[in-house]
C-alpha cells in the first residue's frame, strides 16, 4: 500500500523519517502566509478542487489538457482537478465583483494538481499561495502586490541576502519590439523565445529571433542593460519609498510563459540560484473579461507561490522553526482511587483551554514521569493523597513544586 | 461558467448572497476544531486527496465504487478522489506506528468526495474532522474520544440542550444476538437490519428479522430498554466523572452501517431532530490489521464530523460568530506630497504586525474617511502637514484624536 507517485503524506512532528513531509512545517508556512495577508488586508477565499474541464481549456487552449488530471464523471461531464487557481478566482470575481469594494485584494491556499510525465522527482500536487488584486489599473497596485510578496518571504525569516524579486515588464518588451520593427503578429512568439532563450542551444535561439525579425544581439543588449524603463520606474520608486529596494532587481530575462500577462511581470528566486522560482506573477488586465464571457471587465494582477520549492529552500537555509509539540500539563494518576476526581480536574483544565495529557490506564509512577517528558509536557499535575483537596504542580525541567487549588495552578500554565 | 453540481465556493465575508458559503465561517469552525484537538493532545496530519482505487475497494468491497469519483489516470492507474480518510490514516499508521508513542491521537480535516446520484441538495464534497486513537484497547480510550467529540461541539457554542451523543455498542448487540440464538453467519445482516429498521416499512423489517431468526418484538424491547450494559457501563461512568453525563444518552438504535466496527459506536445529533447526524464513529479494532496487509495489528477507534450539517445547525441555532473582518489602521493620505513618507510608515506598521489599508491612488479626504469605515478599520492614521514629524491617530467610532510618534501609536492598536 503506497500513495500515488508524486503525492505527499504530511506526518505529525517529529516526522518518522528524514524524507517524510512535516505537517507542522506546512502549518507554519500557511500560518505565516495568512498572517502577512492579514497585514495587507487580503481576504481569504476557496473554490472547488474539481472543475469543469473547459474552465481551463478556455484560457490556455487544448494543449494544457496533456498536463491535467481530467476525466469524464459518472454524469458524463468533462472534469479536471484544478491545475491553477486563476480561472476559479476569475469566475468568483465575475459573479460577485459588484458586492465587494475595489480594489479587491483576495488570497487562497489551494492544492493544485498536474499530471507531468517523464520528470523525475517532480510532484504532481502542491499547495500554492495565490494573491490577486482586482479593480485597480494604477501601478500602485503592482507595487502593493510585490511588497506583499516580499513581506511573505521576510515573514518566513528570509532576508535580501537569501532571495530577490526579479522585475520585468511586458510593456517594456512591447516598446522594445516595436522600436526594432518586430512583426506585429509574431509578438507572442517573440515573448516565448525570450522566455526559453537560456534553456535552448544558441543556434536555435538565433533562428527563433530571426524568425520574428529581431537580431539576437539587440535582445541581449536590452537584457544586459537591466535598467528600469517605463512602468518599471514608478514601481521601483514606490518600493524604494517602502524601504524595499534591497529585495528587488530588474531582470528583463523574466517574461513569463503564459500569453495573458499585460504589464509588470516578476519572479522570486533564491540568491544562491540553487532552486527553481519561488513565486511568479504579473498583471493580467484582460483575463477576467475573457473568462467572464465579457460580462465583467476589471484590471487585475496576481502571483502564485508553491509550497514545495519554498519548503526545500527554508530547510536548506535552516529557517524552519522548532516544530516540537508541547503540552501544558501531564496529569499524573498515582493512586487509582483518585482517577474519578482526576478526570474531573482534567476536564476542568481543558475547559480552561489548557492542553492536558494523562495515562488512560493504570501506569507505574516512573513510567508516567517518563511519558510526561516524552510528550513535552511543561509540567506535571497530580493529587497528592496526603492533601487531596489541592493539586500538586511540578515544573518538569526545574522540578520546582507547588501545592494549591487548581485555579492558582491554571494561572501558572 | 459555473461550478460542478454539489461543489462549493467559499467567499470572503460579508458573502455576496444569502446562500453563498462563507470562508470566515469555515475558518471559524476549523480553528475551533484545531483548538479543541490541541487541548486533548491530538496531532494533525494529512494525506493525498487522490489515492489508488484499491485502497477503498479493499475495505468496503466493490459496491463502494458506484459512489466514488474514480478514473484511470494518464499512467493507466485506477485512482479515486478520497471518499473517506480512514484508509489513508490506516496506511500512515501502519507505516509509521513504531515511531510514535501509543496511544497515538491523530486528527485531520480532509476534503472528501462522493459521487451520489439522484439525491437533491446533497453535496458531492465536504470537509470532515477525523479524529482517531490507535494502540489502546481499554474503554478509557472510547471515553476520551467521546469526551473530545462533546468538547468539539461545546467549543462551537452548543450545549446539552442543543446536541446529544447517542451511545450504543456492537458488543451489546452481539450478546443480545447470541442470547436469542441468532444464526452466527447472519450477524452482519442482522446489524444492517437494525441500522435500517426505522427507514423501511414494518412488513419488510419484520421479514428481515425473521430471516436472521430474531423476532422484531425482542429487538424493539432491547432498544426501548435504553439501559447501559456491558462495556457501555464503564464508558458512561467514565464520562460522568468528567461531568459530561448531560451530553450523552444510550440509544441501541445506533449501530452504524459499516461492517468494520467492533465495540462502542456512537452518533451526535441535534436535540430538535431537524438534521442528519452531526458526527459518527466507533471502535474498529481489526481494520488496521486488514488494511496494512497484516503487518501491523493495533486496536483503534475514531469518528468523523462533516462541515455541512454542522454549519447548517450552527446557523439555525444562531451560534455563528460575527464574521466582520477588521483592519487595525486606515492610513489616510490627504496631501499627495506626503505619499512617499506615508508609504514608509505603512511598511513600518505592517512590519510591527498591524493590518493596514491605504488609498492606492489619490483620493478625496471625505471618500477616504468613508472607505476607512467601510473597511472596518479601527482607526485612521495620517500625517498632519502642520506637524509632519509625528503621526495623527483618530479612533473611528469615538473620533478621539492623538498626535505622537508612530511607536506610541503602535502601542494603542
Amino acid at each position: 500500500m503506497k500513495t500515488l507517485k508524486g503525492f505527499r503524506e504530511f506526518y505529525p512532528d517529529p516526522v518518522p523519517s528524514k524524507d517524510a513531509w512535516s505537517f507542522g512545517m506546512r502549518n507554519w508556512i500557511f500560518q505565516s502566509w495568512k498572517a502577512t495577508a492579514r497585514k495587507y488586508g487580503f481576504l481569504e477565499y476557496d473554490g472547488p478542487p474539481l472543475e469543469p474541464l473547459d474552465l481551463y481549456t478556455r484560457k490556455s487552449g487544448d494543449e494544457i489538457v496533456g498536463q491535467l488530471y481530467n476525466f469524464v464523471d459518472k454524469g458524463d461531464r468533462e472534469v479536471a482537478l484544478r491545475p491553477e487557481m486563476t480561472p476559479t478566482f476569475a469566475r468568483m470575481v465575475s459573479q460577485a465583483s459588484t458586492q465587494y469594494k475595489k480594489p479587491m485584494k483576495w488570497f487562497s491556499i489551494p492544492q493544485l494538481f498536474r499530471y507531468e510525465r517523464n520528470q523525475r522527482g517532480r510532484l504532481r500536487e502542491h499547495f500554492q499561495l495565490n494573491a490577486d488584486i482586482v479593480g485597480e489599473s494604477s501601478l500602485a497596485a503592482d507595487a502593493e502586490l510585490i511588497a506583499f510578496l516580499i513581506d511573505v518571504l521576510r515573514d518566513l525569516g528570509l532576508s535580501h541576502n537569501e532571495f530577490r524579486v526579479k522585475l520585468s515588464s511586458r510593456s517594456a518588451w512591447i516598446q522594445f519590439y516595436q522600436k526594432h520593427h518586430g512583426q506585429p503578429d509574431k509578438q507572442y512568439q517573440f515573448f516565448q523565445a525570450v522566455d526559453k532563450m537560456d534553456r535552448l542551444p544558441e543556434d536555435i535561439v538565433t533562428q527563433q529571433f530571426e524568425d520574428v525579425g529581431i537580431p539576437l544581439h539587440l535582445v541581449k543588449e536590452f537584457i544586459s542593460s537591466a535598467q528600469p524603463v517605463g512602468d518599471l520606474i514608478e514601481v521601483v520608486n514606490h518600493l524604494s519609498h517602502r524601504g524595499l529596494s534591497d529585495y528587488i532587481q530588474i531582470d528583463y530575462q523574466i517574461i513569463r510563459g503564459l500569453a495573458y500577462y499585460t504589464g509588470i511581470v516578476f519572479e522570486a528566486f533564491d540568491c544562491a540560484g540553487k532552486f527553481r522560482a519561488i513565486a511568479g506573477g504579473g498583471r493580467y488586465d484582460k483575463l477576467i473579461h475573457l473568462l467572464s464571457d465579457s460580462k465583467v471587465d476589471l484590471p487585475a494582477l496576481g502571483f502564485g507561490m508553491g509550497d514545495v520549492v519554498l519548503t526545500e529552500l527554508l530547510i536548506e537555509l535552516q529557517k524552519a522553526p522548532n516544530l516540537e509539540i508541547q503540552a501544558d500539563v501531564f496529569f499524573a494518576i498515582e493512586d487509582e482511587s483518585f482517577r474519578p476526581q482526576s478526570l474531573a480536574h482534567i476536564q476542568w483544565f481543558r475547559d480552561k483551554g489548557h492542553s492536558v495529557h494523562f495515562p488512560l490506564t493504570p501506569t507505574k509512577p516512573d513510567k508516567q514521569f517518563k511519558l510526561a517528558s516524552e510528550l513535552n509536557a511543561r509540567c506535571l499535575v497530580y493529587i497528592d493523597p496526603l492533601n487531596p483537596h489541592d493539586l500538586t504542580f511540578k515544573i518538569l525541567t526545574t522540578r520546582q513544586k507547588l501545592t494549591g487549588p487548581r485555579e492558582l495552578i491554571s494561572t501558572l500554565l
